[in-house]
């Protein structure tokens, strides 16, 4: 992977508004967006996160009219809800240390410590602020899988302009102790999306970095 | 750029506790990262984000004390810290709007209802909303820069312990309307970074993948 190629991917991305329907991604494409969503960096590696791939055709319109009646939710090869927990428990970091027990071959006891420095920063925290403290790392896994869809030249367009609320309806996520918290179709443009000729608007580089 | 790299990329990536003080990224590099904050997708695509890259090695010293003294700050290549603007301010999406006109040779007056729903949507929220809402976009722009150093090889360490106002106070923040959400020292491991060796832990699929 060249050092230009992923920037080459970078401009080459736009947040897309009409997606071919007829264009579908593979298995193996859409397993590797959700493993770079899987793999995302989260803050103390957490992973108070979760992906929900909705196939339920019905139930993808359906969110449209959730959604602002955008038609990327059911006109886009596959839809990615990015979540994180609806209530942080302390189940969820005794599972992080059995998994890192498990995975790396220590024992539970070693990593008390480690247990209690999350409990103490994080779930003493007033609940709204660990609410803030889990969307971001969503915003987190946001940008890489946004960086590897245009890595692997697949369209999408990440949104924060839905109803959480009737997400959770349409998708039982409540139940699933999930919240959404943003959605991403992914999948092809169709050729005359007009948005996809607007130039890409930045800040010019003089006005986007400050060196000390 | 082969969808199984930028896959690799991301299992190789680690938050990397030891660099190597004597590894240099070159100005292309450093170039080619920074690029990739400015081109990160941000709601409205309003980008009231920015970059700064501290190059003063006697500000690097001193930050270590403000980052709990994590080594990583002074010994990486470089540091990036990833900064939203202090207060948003009409000036912010006005100057939007006005490369949008430049960029894409539209009229300003034709831009209208955007700046006015921007104006409505974000600049009537509560200021800790405001805040909140751009902190996240600084979110989207780590892992979109977490991704690109990983495909570029380049390892990085995400921080979000540190003393912001700190930061403020050692890097002048204040006057230049910034405040310091994210911090990442980037650069090269040091080839015994026990760290680099763990085996990466993460949810199994299974548990973190809902079909519905």
């Amino acid at each position: 992977m060249s050092e230009k190629s992923i920037i080459e991917a970078l401009q080459w991305r736009y947040a897309t508004k009409k997606f071919d329907p007829s264009k579908k991604l593979n298995e193996n494409q859409v397993s590797d967006l959700i493993e770079a969503v899987r793999l995302s960096a989260t803050s103390y590696g957490l992973q108070a996160i979760k992906t929900v791939l909705v196939n339920d055709a019905k139930k993808r319109e359906e969110l449209v009219a959730c959604s602002f009646n955008q038609q990327q939710i059911k006109d886009a090869s596959h839809l990615l809800v990015l979540c994180r927990e609806k209530e942080l428990k302390l189940e969820h970091v005794q599972g992080y240390m059995n998994d890192i027990s498990e995975t790396r071959g220590v024992a539970l006891e070693s990593l008390e410590g480690f247990q209690n420095m999350i409990v103490n920063s994080i779930l003493t925290k007033d609940v709204e602020d660990q609410e803030e403290w889990m969307d971001k790392q969503v915003y987190i896994a946001l940008g890489q899988l946004l960086t590897t869809c245009a890595a692997m030249e697949i369209d999408s367009c990440p949104m924060e302009g839905f109803l959480p609320k009737e997400y959770d309806r349409v998708l039982g996520l409540s139940e699933l102790n999930l919240k959404a918290v943003l959605v991403v179709p992914v999948g092809y443009r169709v050729a005359d999306d007009a948005y996809a000729k607007n130039k890409k608007v930045r800040r010019s580089r003089e006005k986007f970095v400050v060196e000390i």
